[in-house]
């Protein structure tokens, strides 16, 4: 009786414990898992910006860059830092003298996820002004953040 | 007497649950953990790149990158698509007729963990060969395979 009750305890601790592992374990595998809802959000952080550009809106446009000191662009050969910077850096290619934003597209967009809270994107930009087409590849780093999901690093080239 | 047995069982039950939900957590956190030693391993990669191409060890470079039809390089505005593309790519600049491998050299290189399977990594080239210099900037996506870390992207600009 006593090596029942034992065993009765330890099948029950056992199950128990089998139990809420299995529950831990789907709830951190489903964090895990390719978060189309991720995509999703990242999707329309890029909508976002096209749209805003193409209202003229730099500030807007800029909105999807994360907003730190550490934010990281790279434009052919020129390492830009801070978000402060690239949106200068924004001002000075398009919004200076003698320069237009003109109508932006993204195109070929692949957006894969590298986690929870972390996902790339690759894909083909596209500027159409007054006086020329400009365009070339670009490569982001998403994270999530308490405030969303936003560009970490920025690689564009053409 | 039937209660405090109900008890007991309960609370072994709970405290045997509670230790293993524990270990699978503790587990799983330091599965995510900013993983130094993937970042080593993915700094290997690259130290085994830099010195196989200064040995003129073409295919050697290019086991540091994905074996699969989905390895993407983007070299500015030109996409590639598969390992065997990439590796005729480099054939074609750096050793085709009057081409040289010249001596290449990785700087200013940050190296990011997105989690325990996957990394990005920036930083800035450089090939000398007898004739010129060329340099610019990268971005690379780095995931963990069963036969280690792999570039499965590369965005290179300059």
């Amino acid at each position: 009786m006593h090596n029942a009750f034992l065993d009765n305890r330890f099948w029950h601790s056992l199950v128990g414990a089998a139990l809420i592992s299995f529950l831990v374990i789907l709830v951190s595998s489903h964090a895990d898992s390719p978060a189309s809802s991720g995509k999703e959000a990242i999707r329309q952080v890029l909508d976002a910006q096209v749209a805003a550009w193409n209202k003229g809106d730099l500030q807007s446009f800029m909105a999807g860059y994360w907003k730190s000191d550490n934010l990281s662009f790279f434009s052919g050969k020129d390492k830009t830092r801070g978000w402060q910077a690239t949106l200068e850096l924004y001002q000075k290619r398009y919004q200076a003298e003698g320069r237009e934003m003109g109508k932006l597209t993204f195109n070929e967009l692949e957006i894969e996820a590298l986690g929870p809270d972390a996902a790339w994107v690759r894909g083909r930009w596209q500027v159409i002004t007054s006086k020329e087409t400009l365009g070339g590849l670009f490569t982001l780093i998403f994270k999530r953040f308490p405030e969303g999901w936003r560009i970490v690093h920025d690689h564009t080239s053409g």
